[in-house]
């Protein structure tokens, strides 16, 4: 067997989200049901770096997946010819995988990640999203940047994120660090930027959410702090819809996409 | 009666273009519809500065319609409540009215109108676009920017357009001054900026279309020049989907947008 990584990004409007689910159509599932065709058909397992929930957009996820050496005594397999194989059998789903790349066995997309970078956007403007529409959160109200920033600051680094981590959530442990949590504006668009080795359940959209009610006057920076220190869901704000949320990068010890110099 | 200027974008993809047609949705009918909602539907003329087609979108577009100055008793128009009525009545279509303004009797969003931005984006890349689907024109073989402004060069300034000019095109005269022709890529993602006065029908796409050619090694730079001395349709490349077009910005003497210092 020879274990692939993928890079890979994907529009979450039309999916339950990344994992396979009882009912409903999943980016795991579609990969899945792509990466069976090269190989007659039997199951293939794709490991991702991170679960987005539905809704939830990537420009650079990336999974792990095993598959024989040998396929059947066709052509050997090549990074280019699994990229474009999948990107093939995914149509006309909204998923394309950019690279692919050999690994060694023990890699894993999931476990080897070192860092996650997402994004959230904020559309801050009186009229609603026509050529964002699903890719946004609409705010009209104006939001206060400076504010936003200096409730940004109380989050930095390590803490104890139970008040904005989803009821749901399967972490054994609610102890993160926040690496980064960035606010630009650019016009009546704000980005969110976010990093961390890794996150939990909901955790970058409820952080939005409540940043939001500081952007907007109704909390102030100081708030924030006193929802961290609660350790409790319901002291924070509320989760921030997914649309505008976007896992852009996933950081490893060593690129795997980067090919060797020759 | 009062004459508004609009400021607007949307997605161009449901549409049949900007004008209204016999049959299909346009982005003309959904504005008028709309207006007429303001004025017990009786119709409204809704004028556009530049009349894009089926699946171009716009980021900028500009338009103007005239409004009784008094509706029917209710409280006075203002630029934000026509605004927000639009948006309204225009649910659930792709289009966003950005800002409305009122503006001379004289004043046209056409003929007013002394400059006009186009952006055309190519996602140069093997893997097909997920997240740019409808708004890129992906081109996998790999193009040579280097080449493709060699070839831009020879298009600036002004010319006799007619080999870039669609045959249906209604102008009277085929001249035309390319102001700005301007390749810029970012990763996969290729960028073609494009300002002129006004443009000729499909003159944009036309272009773009020939210096792919380049760009793929087709053709050389000194072939495009050849193409633009035939003054002949059939002489130049083809022309580039529609995808890839964005109307960004319509210039005026004073921008109609600009709410002025109290």
């Amino acid at each position: 067997m020879t274990r692939w990584a993928l890079l890979f990004e994907y529009d979450g409007t039309p999916f339950v989200g990344w994992q396979r689910q009882a009912v409903g159509i999943s980016v795991q599932g579609v990969m899945e049901e792509a990466a069976s065709h090269l190989v007659n058909r039997t199951p293939v397992a794709v490991t991702g770096a991170g679960r987005t929930d539905s809704g939830v957009h990537a420009a650079g996820q990336v999974a792990h997946l095993d598959l024989p050496s040998s396929l059947g005594g066709q052509q050997q397999m090549t990074a280019r010819r699994l990229r474009d194989a999948l990107n093939y059998h995914m149509k006309p789903h909204p998923i394309a995988v950019l690279a692919a790349a050999a690994v060694a066995d023990k890699w894993s997309a999931r476990f080897s990640a070192i860092n996650r970078r997402y994004r959230y956007r904020i559309l801050n403007r009186a009229a609603r999203p026509a050529l964002d529409q699903g890719r946004v959160w609409h705010v009209k109200h104006d939001l206060d940047l400076d504010r936003m920033r200096e409730a940004a600051l109380m989050l930095m680094g390590r803490h104890d994120f139970t008040s904005f981590r989803a009821s749901a959530c399967q972490a054994k442990s609610p102890i993160r660090t926040l690496d980064r949590l960035e606010l630009c504006r650019d016009g009546g668009v704000i980005d969110i930027h976010v990093e961390a080795r890794s996150f939990l359940h909901h955790q970058v959209r409820n952080i939005v959410g409540t940043l939001k009610l500081v952007g907007e006057g109704k909390w102030t920076p100081a708030q924030v702090a006193t929802a961290l220190e609660a350790r409790d869901r319901a002291a924070a704000g509320p989760t921030a819809p997914p649309d505008g949320l976007f896992l852009m990068e996933v950081g490893y010890e060593t690129d795997p996409f980067i090919e060797p110099p020759d």
